[in-house]
Protein backbone atom coordinates (compact mmCIF):
# COMPACT_ATOMS: atom_id res chain seq x y z
CA UNK A 1 0.00 0.00 0.00
CA UNK A 2 1.44 2.96 -1.10
CA UNK A 3 1.46 5.77 1.64
CA UNK A 4 1.11 10.00 1.00
CA UNK A 5 4.84 11.12 1.99
CA UNK A 6 6.00 11.99 5.14
CA UNK A 7 5.92 15.87 4.97
CA UNK A 8 1.93 15.66 3.73
CA UNK A 9 0.59 13.37 6.63
CA UNK A 10 2.89 15.42 9.12
CA UNK A 11 4.07 18.15 8.32
CA UNK A 12 4.39 21.09 7.43
CA UNK A 13 5.60 21.80 11.31
CA UNK A 14 6.15 19.59 14.59
CA UNK A 15 6.59 20.17 18.21
CA UNK A 16 9.49 18.77 19.77
CA UNK A 17 9.38 19.00 23.30
CA UNK A 18 11.95 18.26 25.28
CA UNK A 19 14.29 18.83 21.73
CA UNK A 20 17.37 19.89 22.59
CA UNK A 21 19.56 17.38 23.90
CA UNK A 22 19.60 13.49 23.57
CA UNK A 23 16.63 11.49 22.10
CA UNK A 24 14.79 14.32 21.70
CA UNK A 25 17.89 16.39 19.60
CA UNK A 26 17.66 12.55 17.80
CA UNK A 27 14.30 13.03 17.16
CA UNK A 28 14.27 16.83 16.06
CA UNK A 29 17.16 15.68 13.51
CA UNK A 30 15.25 13.05 12.27
CA UNK A 31 12.14 14.91 11.46
CA UNK A 32 14.20 17.56 9.96
CA UNK A 33 15.45 15.14 7.50
CA UNK A 34 12.19 14.41 6.68
CA UNK A 35 11.95 17.38 5.43
CA UNK A 36 9.29 19.17 8.56
CA UNK A 37 9.61 22.68 10.07
CA UNK A 38 10.21 22.94 13.69
CA UNK A 39 9.23 24.01 16.99
CA UNK A 40 11.34 23.21 19.54
CA UNK A 41 10.75 23.03 23.24
CA UNK A 42 13.27 23.13 26.20
CA UNK A 43 14.17 24.24 29.09
CA UNK A 44 17.84 25.36 28.68
CA UNK A 45 18.19 28.27 25.64
CA UNK A 46 21.83 27.47 25.00
CA UNK A 47 21.65 23.44 23.83
CA UNK A 48 17.72 24.63 22.11
CA UNK A 49 19.58 27.22 20.30
CA UNK A 50 22.37 24.99 19.21
CA UNK A 51 20.52 22.65 18.08
CA UNK A 52 18.21 24.66 16.43
CA UNK A 53 21.20 26.04 14.48
CA UNK A 54 22.47 23.06 13.70
CA UNK A 55 18.49 21.82 11.94
CA UNK A 56 18.73 24.83 9.51
CA UNK A 57 22.26 24.58 8.66
CA UNK A 58 22.44 20.56 7.73
CA UNK A 59 18.61 19.92 6.64
CA UNK A 60 17.27 23.23 5.77
CA UNK A 61 14.16 23.39 8.09
CA UNK A 62 12.70 26.51 9.50
CA UNK A 63 12.89 26.30 13.50
CA UNK A 64 11.57 28.07 15.95
CA UNK A 65 12.73 27.59 19.42
CA UNK A 66 10.32 28.10 22.97
CA UNK A 67 12.98 28.26 26.05
CA UNK A 68 11.08 26.99 29.36
CA UNK A 69 9.84 24.33 31.73
CA UNK A 70 6.92 22.43 29.56
CA UNK A 71 5.19 22.10 32.90
CA UNK A 72 4.89 25.97 33.30
CA UNK A 73 1.92 27.06 32.36
CA UNK A 74 3.27 30.22 30.67
CA UNK A 75 5.23 27.42 28.32
CA UNK A 76 2.48 26.13 26.78
CA UNK A 77 0.85 29.49 26.30
CA UNK A 78 4.34 30.50 24.06
CA UNK A 79 3.68 26.58 22.19
CA UNK A 80 0.01 27.60 21.45
CA UNK A 81 0.99 30.99 20.18
CA UNK A 82 3.73 29.68 17.77
CA UNK A 83 1.40 26.59 16.80
CA UNK A 84 -1.68 29.39 15.88
CA UNK A 85 0.49 30.67 13.40
CA UNK A 86 1.64 27.19 11.59
CA UNK A 87 -0.18 24.34 10.52
CA UNK A 88 1.67 21.89 12.55
CA UNK A 89 1.13 18.17 11.72
CA UNK A 90 3.28 15.97 14.54
CA UNK A 91 4.00 16.20 18.07
CA UNK A 92 6.63 14.44 20.19
CA UNK A 93 6.18 14.19 23.68
CA UNK A 94 9.63 13.43 25.20
CA UNK A 95 10.22 16.06 27.68
CA UNK A 96 10.53 13.95 31.34
CA UNK A 97 11.84 14.01 34.63
CA UNK A 98 13.97 11.24 36.27
CA UNK A 99 14.87 10.88 40.00
CA UNK A 100 16.56 7.49 40.53
CA UNK A 101 16.82 5.46 44.03
CA UNK A 102 14.26 4.58 47.11
CA UNK A 103 11.16 6.74 46.59
CA UNK A 104 10.93 7.16 50.60
CA UNK A 105 14.51 9.73 49.90
CA UNK A 106 12.93 11.40 47.00
CA UNK A 107 11.98 14.87 47.31
CA UNK A 108 8.53 15.76 47.41
CA UNK A 109 9.03 18.36 45.29
CA UNK A 110 10.83 16.04 42.57
CA UNK A 111 8.43 13.63 42.76
CA UNK A 112 5.62 16.32 42.36
CA UNK A 113 7.75 17.39 38.89
CA UNK A 114 7.99 14.00 37.29
CA UNK A 115 3.76 14.04 37.14
CA UNK A 116 3.63 17.63 36.53
CA UNK A 117 5.89 17.07 33.48
CA UNK A 118 6.13 13.94 32.29
CA UNK A 119 2.48 13.38 32.52
CA UNK A 120 0.54 16.66 32.44
CA UNK A 121 2.54 18.57 30.44
CA UNK A 122 2.36 15.42 27.82
CA UNK A 123 -1.74 15.35 28.55
CA UNK A 124 -2.32 19.39 27.78
CA UNK A 125 -0.30 19.05 24.58
CA UNK A 126 -2.03 16.44 23.45
CA UNK A 127 -5.26 18.29 24.00
CA UNK A 128 -4.09 21.91 22.90
CA UNK A 129 -2.76 20.24 19.59
CA UNK A 130 -4.70 17.03 18.59
CA UNK A 131 -7.89 18.83 17.97
CA UNK A 132 -6.73 20.95 14.96
CA UNK A 133 -4.82 17.89 13.19
CA UNK A 134 -8.16 15.92 13.84
CA UNK A 135 -10.24 18.58 11.93
CA UNK A 136 -7.35 18.64 9.38
CA UNK A 137 -8.05 14.29 9.26
CA UNK A 138 -4.47 13.88 9.51
CA UNK A 139 -1.02 14.46 11.66
CA UNK A 140 0.91 12.12 14.43
CA UNK A 141 1.66 12.28 17.72
CA UNK A 142 4.17 10.64 19.77
CA UNK A 143 4.55 9.74 23.29
CA UNK A 144 7.83 8.91 24.53
CA UNK A 145 7.38 6.13 26.61
CA UNK A 146 9.87 3.55 27.93
CA UNK A 147 10.17 -0.57 29.05
CA UNK A 148 9.85 0.99 32.34
CA UNK A 149 6.41 2.13 31.63
CA UNK A 150 5.75 -1.68 30.90
CA UNK A 151 5.20 -2.64 35.18
CA UNK A 152 6.53 -0.42 38.01
CA UNK A 153 10.67 -0.29 38.51
CA UNK A 154 11.58 -0.02 42.15
CA UNK A 155 14.37 2.57 42.28
CA UNK A 156 12.28 4.16 39.50
CA UNK A 157 8.87 4.33 40.89
CA UNK A 158 7.80 7.95 40.49
CA UNK A 159 9.45 7.78 36.97
CA UNK A 160 8.23 4.46 35.39
CA UNK A 161 4.32 5.55 37.17
CA UNK A 162 4.38 8.49 34.63
CA UNK A 163 5.83 6.14 31.59
CA UNK A 164 2.80 3.56 32.65
CA UNK A 165 0.45 7.02 32.35
CA UNK A 166 1.61 7.69 28.48
CA UNK A 167 1.39 3.67 27.38
CA UNK A 168 -2.00 3.80 28.68
CA UNK A 169 -2.93 7.74 27.09
CA UNK A 170 -1.02 6.53 24.10
CA UNK A 171 -3.45 3.20 23.69
CA UNK A 172 -6.52 5.40 24.40
CA UNK A 173 -5.68 8.09 22.21
CA UNK A 174 -4.92 5.45 19.07
CA UNK A 175 -8.03 4.58 19.76
CA UNK A 176 -9.81 8.04 19.48
CA UNK A 177 -8.22 9.88 17.35
CA UNK A 178 -7.53 6.80 14.50
CA UNK A 179 -11.29 7.06 13.00
CA UNK A 180 -10.24 10.80 12.41
CA UNK A 181 -7.24 9.82 10.80
CA UNK A 182 -4.76 11.24 13.06
CA UNK A 183 -1.58 8.37 14.51
CA UNK A 184 -0.77 8.48 18.09
CA UNK A 185 1.94 5.94 19.00
CA UNK A 186 3.84 5.58 21.89
CA UNK A 187 7.34 4.85 21.91
CA UNK A 188 8.55 2.25 24.65
CA UNK A 189 12.49 2.90 24.27
CA UNK A 190 14.93 0.61 26.04
CA UNK A 191 18.38 2.12 27.31
CA UNK A 192 19.17 5.01 25.26
CA UNK A 193 23.16 5.73 24.42
CA UNK A 194 23.02 9.97 25.13
CA UNK A 195 25.33 11.79 26.95
CA UNK A 196 22.38 11.70 29.99
CA UNK A 197 22.64 8.31 30.50
CA UNK A 198 25.72 7.57 30.14
CA UNK A 199 26.93 10.01 33.40
CA UNK A 200 24.01 8.49 35.07
CA UNK A 201 24.91 5.01 34.78
CA UNK A 202 28.00 3.09 35.52
CA UNK A 203 27.20 0.26 32.77
CA UNK A 204 25.21 0.11 29.99
CA UNK A 205 21.92 -1.89 30.15
CA UNK A 206 20.91 -4.93 27.96
CA UNK A 207 19.50 -3.91 24.81
CA UNK A 208 20.51 -0.09 24.75
CA UNK A 209 20.13 1.45 22.01
CA UNK A 210 21.30 4.79 20.02
CA UNK A 211 18.72 7.75 19.81
CA UNK A 212 18.57 7.79 16.04
CA UNK A 213 17.57 4.03 16.24
CA UNK A 214 15.20 5.06 18.34
CA UNK A 215 13.98 8.11 16.39
CA UNK A 216 13.88 6.73 13.18
CA UNK A 217 11.56 3.68 14.10
CA UNK A 218 9.48 5.66 16.12
CA UNK A 219 8.69 7.67 12.70
CA UNK A 220 8.24 4.92 10.73
CA UNK A 221 6.13 2.89 12.64
CA UNK A 222 3.56 6.15 13.03
CA UNK A 223 0.52 5.30 11.23
CA UNK A 224 1.08 1.49 12.26
CA UNK A 225 -0.24 0.54 15.68
CA UNK A 226 -0.41 2.02 18.74
CA UNK A 227 3.22 0.95 20.03
CA UNK A 228 6.63 0.50 18.89
CA UNK A 229 9.17 -1.10 20.83
CA UNK A 230 12.76 -0.08 19.14
CA UNK A 231 15.91 -2.89 19.46
CA UNK A 232 14.97 -6.40 18.65
CA UNK A 233 16.48 -7.07 22.29
CA UNK A 234 14.03 -5.22 23.38
CA UNK A 235 11.41 -6.32 21.51
CA UNK A 236 11.51 -9.86 22.65
CA UNK A 237 12.15 -9.04 26.17
CA UNK A 238 9.09 -6.76 26.39
CA UNK A 239 7.04 -9.42 25.35
CA UNK A 240 8.42 -12.21 27.21
CA UNK A 241 8.06 -10.17 30.45
CA UNK A 242 4.61 -8.87 29.45
CA UNK A 243 3.36 -12.33 28.18
CA UNK A 244 4.75 -15.36 29.69
CA UNK A 245 6.71 -14.64 32.73
CA UNK A 246 5.08 -13.40 36.02
CA UNK A 247 4.33 -10.07 36.69
CA UNK A 248 6.33 -9.75 39.81
CA UNK A 249 9.62 -11.30 37.30
CA UNK A 250 9.06 -8.25 35.56
CA UNK A 251 9.19 -6.13 38.24
CA UNK A 252 12.22 -7.56 39.64
CA UNK A 253 14.04 -7.58 36.44
CA UNK A 254 13.62 -4.29 36.25
CA UNK A 255 14.60 -3.34 39.56
CA UNK A 256 17.90 -5.27 39.44
CA UNK A 257 18.65 -3.84 35.97
CA UNK A 258 17.94 -0.55 37.87
CA UNK A 259 20.60 -1.20 40.60
CA UNK A 260 22.83 -2.36 38.51
CA UNK A 261 23.10 0.24 36.01
CA UNK A 262 22.41 3.60 38.36
CA UNK A 263 26.13 4.90 40.24
CA UNK A 264 25.84 4.51 43.55
CA UNK B 1 0.73 -19.17 58.76
CA UNK B 2 -0.93 -16.97 62.09
CA UNK B 3 -0.39 -13.69 61.19
CA UNK B 4 -0.63 -10.80 63.73
CA UNK B 5 -4.32 -8.98 63.73
CA UNK B 6 -5.18 -6.14 61.74
CA UNK B 7 -4.86 -3.57 63.97
CA UNK B 8 -1.75 -4.67 65.45
CA UNK B 9 -0.27 -4.49 61.41
CA UNK B 10 -2.66 -1.57 59.73
CA UNK B 11 -3.47 0.76 63.09
CA UNK B 12 -4.11 1.93 65.21
CA UNK B 13 -5.16 4.63 62.71
CA UNK B 14 -6.07 4.76 59.19
CA UNK B 15 -6.59 7.81 56.46
CA UNK B 16 -8.90 7.34 53.58
CA UNK B 17 -9.05 9.71 50.86
CA UNK B 18 -11.96 9.94 49.06
CA UNK B 19 -13.84 8.32 51.54
CA UNK B 20 -17.21 9.80 52.56
CA UNK B 21 -19.46 8.20 49.84
CA UNK B 22 -19.00 5.00 47.43
CA UNK B 23 -16.39 2.75 47.21
CA UNK B 24 -14.36 5.15 49.52
CA UNK B 25 -17.46 4.89 52.29
CA UNK B 26 -16.98 1.39 52.52
CA UNK B 27 -13.36 1.24 52.85
CA UNK B 28 -14.27 3.18 55.85
CA UNK B 29 -16.63 0.99 57.35
CA UNK B 30 -14.93 -2.43 56.23
CA UNK B 31 -11.72 -0.48 58.65
CA UNK B 32 -13.67 0.73 61.53
CA UNK B 33 -15.23 -2.88 61.61
CA UNK B 34 -11.60 -4.40 62.13
CA UNK B 35 -11.49 -1.55 64.51
CA UNK B 36 -8.93 0.87 63.16
CA UNK B 37 -9.56 4.82 63.92
CA UNK B 38 -9.81 7.10 60.63
CA UNK B 39 -8.93 10.20 59.30
CA UNK B 40 -11.85 10.74 56.64
CA UNK B 41 -10.79 12.99 53.79
CA UNK B 42 -12.97 14.10 51.36
CA UNK B 43 -14.33 17.37 49.42
CA UNK B 44 -17.80 17.29 50.57
CA UNK B 45 -18.50 18.42 54.35
CA UNK B 46 -21.61 17.26 54.47
CA UNK B 47 -21.71 13.17 53.47
CA UNK B 48 -17.85 13.57 55.12
CA UNK B 49 -19.67 14.25 58.75
CA UNK B 50 -22.78 11.78 58.00
CA UNK B 51 -20.16 8.87 57.38
CA UNK B 52 -17.72 9.98 60.22
CA UNK B 53 -21.19 10.03 62.66
CA UNK B 54 -21.87 6.67 61.05
CA UNK B 55 -18.46 4.94 62.04
CA UNK B 56 -18.03 5.85 65.63
CA UNK B 57 -21.54 5.14 66.40
CA UNK B 58 -21.75 1.44 64.66
CA UNK B 59 -17.81 0.57 65.45
CA UNK B 60 -17.09 2.61 67.94
CA UNK B 61 -14.10 3.65 66.74
CA UNK B 62 -12.63 7.69 66.49
CA UNK B 63 -12.93 9.60 63.03
CA UNK B 64 -11.49 12.50 62.67
CA UNK B 65 -12.97 14.30 59.40
CA UNK B 66 -10.39 16.79 56.96
CA UNK B 67 -12.80 18.56 54.64
CA UNK B 68 -10.59 19.57 51.74
CA UNK B 69 -10.01 18.99 48.03
CA UNK B 70 -6.89 16.39 47.72
CA UNK B 71 -5.30 18.33 45.10
CA UNK B 72 -4.92 21.40 46.64
CA UNK B 73 -1.85 21.83 49.13
CA UNK B 74 -3.70 22.89 52.16
CA UNK B 75 -5.66 19.77 52.60
CA UNK B 76 -2.24 17.82 52.30
CA UNK B 77 -0.81 20.03 55.31
CA UNK B 78 -4.03 19.32 57.45
CA UNK B 79 -3.50 15.89 56.83
CA UNK B 80 0.12 15.79 57.67
CA UNK B 81 -1.10 18.06 61.22
CA UNK B 82 -3.80 15.19 62.03
CA UNK B 83 -1.07 12.35 61.24
CA UNK B 84 1.62 13.55 63.14
CA UNK B 85 -0.33 13.14 66.45
CA UNK B 86 -1.51 10.07 65.42
CA UNK B 87 0.86 6.24 64.52
CA UNK B 88 -0.99 6.10 60.75
CA UNK B 89 -1.03 2.21 59.94
CA UNK B 90 -3.10 2.25 56.87
CA UNK B 91 -3.89 4.57 54.22
CA UNK B 92 -6.24 4.33 51.06
CA UNK B 93 -5.86 6.83 48.43
CA UNK B 94 -9.20 6.00 46.61
CA UNK B 95 -10.25 9.95 45.68
CA UNK B 96 -10.27 10.24 41.85
CA UNK B 97 -12.05 12.33 39.07
CA UNK B 98 -13.24 10.33 35.89
CA UNK B 99 -14.08 12.52 32.71
CA UNK B 100 -16.18 10.43 30.33
CA UNK B 101 -16.48 10.72 26.75
CA UNK B 102 -14.22 12.05 23.56
CA UNK B 103 -11.15 13.39 24.88
CA UNK B 104 -10.72 16.26 22.19
CA UNK B 105 -14.00 17.31 23.95
CA UNK B 106 -13.13 17.07 27.37
CA UNK B 107 -11.79 20.64 29.22
CA UNK B 108 -8.83 21.42 29.77
CA UNK B 109 -9.28 22.28 33.06
CA UNK B 110 -11.06 19.05 33.98
CA UNK B 111 -8.04 16.74 32.40
CA UNK B 112 -5.54 18.58 34.58
CA UNK B 113 -7.78 18.12 37.41
CA UNK B 114 -7.43 14.11 37.15
CA UNK B 115 -3.54 14.01 36.85
CA UNK B 116 -3.61 16.62 40.07
CA UNK B 117 -5.72 14.37 41.92
CA UNK B 118 -5.60 10.70 40.50
CA UNK B 119 -1.73 10.57 40.14
CA UNK B 120 -0.20 13.24 42.08
CA UNK B 121 -2.09 13.37 45.76
CA UNK B 122 -1.99 9.57 45.68
CA UNK B 123 1.71 9.97 44.96
CA UNK B 124 1.94 12.95 47.73
CA UNK B 125 0.28 11.04 50.33
CA UNK B 126 2.86 8.02 49.86
CA UNK B 127 5.33 9.72 50.18
CA UNK B 128 4.00 11.83 53.17
CA UNK B 129 2.80 8.48 55.00
CA UNK B 130 5.17 5.87 54.23
CA UNK B 131 8.56 6.79 55.95
CA UNK B 132 7.04 6.37 59.24
CA UNK B 133 5.65 3.21 58.66
CA UNK B 134 8.98 2.15 57.32
CA UNK B 135 10.42 3.13 60.25
CA UNK B 136 8.47 1.22 62.56
CA UNK B 137 8.72 -1.80 60.22
CA UNK B 138 4.68 -2.40 59.40
CA UNK B 139 1.63 -0.78 57.74
CA UNK B 140 -0.36 -0.49 54.62
CA UNK B 141 -1.14 1.59 51.59
CA UNK B 142 -3.53 0.73 49.01
CA UNK B 143 -4.16 2.20 45.38
CA UNK B 144 -7.70 2.17 44.27
CA UNK B 145 -7.13 1.50 40.89
CA UNK B 146 -9.20 0.07 38.43
CA UNK B 147 -9.14 -2.67 35.23
CA UNK B 148 -9.31 0.63 33.34
CA UNK B 149 -5.29 0.97 34.59
CA UNK B 150 -4.43 -2.22 32.29
CA UNK B 151 -4.98 -0.77 29.20
CA UNK B 152 -6.11 2.54 27.70
CA UNK B 153 -9.64 2.99 27.64
CA UNK B 154 -11.36 5.08 24.76
CA UNK B 155 -13.68 7.60 25.54
CA UNK B 156 -11.92 7.30 29.76
CA UNK B 157 -8.65 8.01 27.97
CA UNK B 158 -7.49 10.81 31.23
CA UNK B 159 -9.22 8.38 33.41
CA UNK B 160 -7.58 5.25 32.42
CA UNK B 161 -3.87 6.80 32.12
CA UNK B 162 -4.62 8.11 35.71
CA UNK B 163 -5.04 4.29 36.60
CA UNK B 164 -1.99 2.73 34.94
CA UNK B 165 0.21 5.08 36.83
CA UNK B 166 -1.32 3.61 40.60
CA UNK B 167 -0.96 0.41 39.04
CA UNK B 168 3.03 0.98 38.23
CA UNK B 169 3.41 3.23 41.39
CA UNK B 170 1.57 0.00 43.43
CA UNK B 171 4.30 -2.77 42.47
CA UNK B 172 7.06 -0.34 42.28
CA UNK B 173 6.31 0.63 46.15
CA UNK B 174 5.36 -3.03 47.11
CA UNK B 175 9.23 -4.20 46.04
CA UNK B 176 11.07 -0.86 47.61
CA UNK B 177 8.77 -1.20 50.87
CA UNK B 178 8.34 -5.20 51.25
CA UNK B 179 12.39 -5.12 53.05
CA UNK B 180 11.07 -2.55 55.29
CA UNK B 181 7.70 -4.83 56.19
CA UNK B 182 5.31 -2.34 55.04
CA UNK B 183 2.37 -3.47 52.62
CA UNK B 184 1.65 -1.71 49.73
CA UNK B 185 -1.00 -2.91 47.50
CA UNK B 186 -3.32 -2.06 44.16
CA UNK B 187 -6.98 -2.92 43.85
CA UNK B 188 -7.79 -3.09 40.28
CA UNK B 189 -11.93 -2.77 40.74
CA UNK B 190 -13.93 -3.34 37.87
CA UNK B 191 -17.59 -1.39 38.27
CA UNK B 192 -18.63 -1.46 41.54
CA UNK B 193 -22.24 -0.15 42.05
CA UNK B 194 -22.06 3.24 43.96
CA UNK B 195 -25.05 5.71 43.67
CA UNK B 196 -22.14 7.19 41.21
CA UNK B 197 -21.70 4.22 38.86
CA UNK B 198 -25.79 4.66 39.10
CA UNK B 199 -26.37 7.88 38.04
CA UNK B 200 -23.42 7.74 35.42
CA UNK B 201 -24.32 4.39 33.34
CA UNK B 202 -27.45 3.31 32.04
CA UNK B 203 -26.97 -0.13 32.13
CA UNK B 204 -24.57 -2.31 34.27
CA UNK B 205 -21.57 -3.83 33.11
CA UNK B 206 -20.27 -7.71 33.64
CA UNK B 207 -18.40 -8.03 36.23
CA UNK B 208 -19.94 -5.37 38.39
CA UNK B 209 -19.63 -6.10 42.22
CA UNK B 210 -20.58 -3.97 45.94
CA UNK B 211 -18.36 -1.91 47.19
CA UNK B 212 -18.50 -3.67 50.22
CA UNK B 213 -16.84 -6.68 48.35
CA UNK B 214 -14.09 -5.27 46.32
CA UNK B 215 -13.33 -3.02 50.32
CA UNK B 216 -13.16 -6.75 52.16
CA UNK B 217 -11.26 -8.21 48.99
CA UNK B 218 -8.50 -5.27 49.34
CA UNK B 219 -7.94 -5.42 52.84
CA UNK B 220 -8.02 -9.17 52.92
CA UNK B 221 -5.50 -9.08 50.57
CA UNK B 222 -2.66 -6.73 51.77
CA UNK B 223 0.03 -8.57 52.65
CA UNK B 224 -0.35 -11.08 49.92
CA UNK B 225 0.92 -9.48 46.86
CA UNK B 226 0.92 -6.44 44.92
CA UNK B 227 -2.82 -6.45 43.09
CA UNK B 228 -5.52 -8.10 43.37
CA UNK B 229 -8.76 -7.63 41.23
CA UNK B 230 -11.87 -8.32 43.14
CA UNK B 231 -14.93 -10.36 41.51
CA UNK B 232 -14.11 -13.75 39.83
CA UNK B 233 -15.20 -12.59 36.70
CA UNK B 234 -13.18 -9.69 36.20
CA UNK B 235 -10.08 -11.84 37.59
CA UNK B 236 -10.71 -14.54 34.60
CA UNK B 237 -11.39 -11.49 32.20
CA UNK B 238 -8.54 -9.45 33.69
CA UNK B 239 -5.82 -12.52 33.22
CA UNK B 240 -7.57 -13.36 29.46
CA UNK B 241 -7.20 -10.01 28.24
CA UNK B 242 -3.60 -9.34 29.78
CA UNK B 243 -1.98 -12.32 29.28
CA UNK B 244 -4.02 -13.98 26.20
CA UNK B 245 -5.85 -11.97 24.02
CA UNK B 246 -3.94 -9.17 21.61
CA UNK B 247 -3.24 -5.70 23.07
CA UNK B 248 -5.46 -3.68 20.32
CA UNK B 249 -8.22 -6.66 21.66
CA UNK B 250 -7.96 -5.54 25.66
CA UNK B 251 -8.33 -1.65 24.17
CA UNK B 252 -11.23 -2.53 21.99
CA UNK B 253 -13.45 -3.96 24.69
CA UNK B 254 -12.87 -1.61 27.19
CA UNK B 255 -13.71 0.91 24.44
CA UNK B 256 -17.01 -0.93 23.72
CA UNK B 257 -18.04 -1.69 27.45
CA UNK B 258 -17.69 1.86 27.78
CA UNK B 259 -19.54 3.77 25.14
CA UNK B 260 -22.38 0.73 25.77
CA UNK B 261 -22.54 1.57 29.57
CA UNK B 262 -22.45 5.70 29.55
CA UNK B 263 -25.52 7.47 29.47
CA UNK B 264 -25.34 9.68 25.94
Amino acid sequence: MSRLPFTRLYGPWAIVAGGSEGLGAAFASEIARRGVHQVLVARSPEPLEQTAARLRQEHGVEVITVAGDLAAPGTMDQICAAAADREIGLVVANAALAPQGSFLDTAVAELAGTVDLNCKASLLLARALLPDMARRGHGGMVFVSSLAGLQGVPGLAAYSATKAYLVSLGEALWAELRPAGVDVLTVCAGAVITPGYQQATRRQAPGATSPELVAATALDALGHGFRVVPGNLNRVSAFALQRLAPRRAAIAVFGRATAAALKD
